[in-house]
């Protein structure tokens, strides 16, 4: 067994902190809200993230950020992107020896492209920096918590990450698959929100099963499209981090993105449905990101600049569809 | 405009004969029951097939073979796999000039392991075949009659009849794209029945959509594993015919193989079941026969292998999802 760190107290680091306390690793949480540290430590739950759900006893918690990066030499990093760079600016100023990083967020960094491995690793002094891995696949944190069976693929560009990933996860009721290409399982995970919010729109509008089915194809196409451009091996979104994803988070009550597209098809504006939210929704930055993108490197994603002109420039959800179905015939 | 004769009255026969006389054509149907023609020629309604759809008033029917045969040089075949030789050999008796068929079935033979479009081939003498082609993608048909935006694959070996369906079929809510992979486009819209299926059995289980998203991404792999194998294109299985047909029918309420699939997971005999749907469940006979191509051909298809027991060798569904879910760690 292994003493293992998780930094955010969200619902994907509390599910996963869970499981591996029910794996019989000693876990030590971090989170900043001094009620959520102490409602896990005493009561074993965290009702706001993970709604009746008894944690397991031994599961611990602490608002003090020294105390836990020093906990563990395998860290898992499990805050919203946005909040990426200034965590690991605050864990390089206690770090105190080499650590693993896995990570399990979902999201590309606006104006600068970067992956969240590659801004651990610049952010992380290079003489502490042991490795760097990312989780990602078809999970919802709720179903994980109820121990219903899930699935997820781990990438490193290290073997040893990767077999050490996979091992302190991996349960009867948690398949871990181990994949060696980091760029694609980073990539497949933060896309796939774009075509999430977009899937949503959709139903929202009533548009039914067959024009939802055709956006998330023709969504993973463009998807892989920037993520081969990005370097990604196309497979990988053939794979968990890729439609795996993208089916969970399209076709679930549970997907943040999802919901907040729905609420968009439904009429809403943006302000309104993330007001409404009340978490990240991750679609909404990655959208903005990946429309740069398309645009420096020259990729066509039709569907992400649509969704682009809906959040950012007040385009009708109604055209933004009508202008994807009525493109010139083609071929696939 | 065009003529165009379309072979089968089922849901998705006439959904789409109903969209080429909305696209101005002169269709003629064929069926074999007196009742359902003469119901479309009269009250231009199927009520078995298309509940409460007002069909276009110019779209006839007719149950003499011949005169549909000879009413036009297009013919659209829409019957099940297992009657495609049986109705081919009657046309193939009447026929009199070089026809154009466009098959929208999906199956493939058990034992033989032949695709629709080469049971076709097979059964029409050479003189009287101008070429074939398959339509396929994510497609209810309840939905195309109610012009909801609805988009497919059209896959021939021969660039003029992929261009003349995507002609004849496209319109502002049916959009269509030509494709060159004609053995991947049937394979794909066959074999996602299996998957249908399986994923049908894990939501009867109450397993939650991580587990459905894993299995439709396992199930997706080990398709295009035999699809391959087959002399199918991968990347075909990242298109409408392959991800996006297997996304509506392992998600939609429409779907037969997933209903089928659900009374299973709920503890229905297989024979309960199909007597329960009373239309016909593609996926359990090529379950049948993909079950003996993965032999014969040694691909590893572990969940199809999986399903096969259940539904022929009495195997307990939760024996199977849990055989697939503990299986070795290994990577994507």
């Amino acid at each position: 067994m292994m003493k293992v760190s998780v930094i955010g107290t969200g619902s994907w680091g509390t599910a996963l902190a869970n499981v591996l306390s029910e794996n019989g690793h000693e876990v030590l949480m971090w989170g900043k809200t001094k009620a959520t540290i102490e409602e896990i430590n005493t009561h074993h739950t965290n009702e706001k993230y993970l709604k009746d759900i008894e944690l397991h006893a031994k599961l611990a918690a602490s608002d003090v950020l020294e105390d836990v990066v020093h906990h563990a030499e395998i860290i898992i990093i499990a805050v919203p992107t946005k909040a990426i760079r200034s965590v690991m600016q605050q864990i390089n100023q206690v770090i105190n020896n080499k650590k693993t990083f896995i990570h399990v967020s979902k999201g590309i960094e606006p104006h600068t492209f970067k992956r969240i491995s590659e801004m651990i690793t610049e952010e992380i002094d290079i003489e502490y920096m042991e490795g760097v891995a990312v989780l990602s696949g078809p999970s919802h944190a709720e179903e994980l918590a109820l121990k219903h069976p899930t699935t997820v693929a781990v990438a490193s560009e290290n073997e040893t990450i990767r077999q050490i990933a996979q091992d302190i996860f991996m349960n009867e009721y948690f398949r871990i698959y181990t994949n060696d290409d980091l760029v694609g399982v980073e990539i497949g995970g933060a896309l796939k929100n774009i075509i999430a919010l977009a899937a949503g729109i959709t139903d929202g509008l009533g548009y039914g099963d067959n024009a939802k089915a055709a956006l998330m194809t023709r969504g993973l196409a463009e998807i892989t499209r920037l993520g081969t451009r990005m370097g990604a091996d196309p497979m990988t979104f053939l794979g968990l981090a890729g439609i795996g994803d993208l089916i969970v988070t399209c076709t679930s009550v549970h997907s943040r993105n999802w919901k907040c597209g729905n609420m968009l098809g439904k009429g809403l504006t943006l302000e309104e449905a993330l007001s409404n939210m009340g978490m990240v929704v991750e679609g909404v930055r990655t959208t903005e990101a990946a429309n740069e993108m398309a645009d420096a490197f020259g990729v066509e994603m039709p569907i992400t600049q649509s969704l682009y002109k809906v959040l950012f420039e007040g385009l009708d959800v109604h055209e933004g569809v009508q202008n994807l179905m009525n493109r010139e015939k083609t071929n696939e």
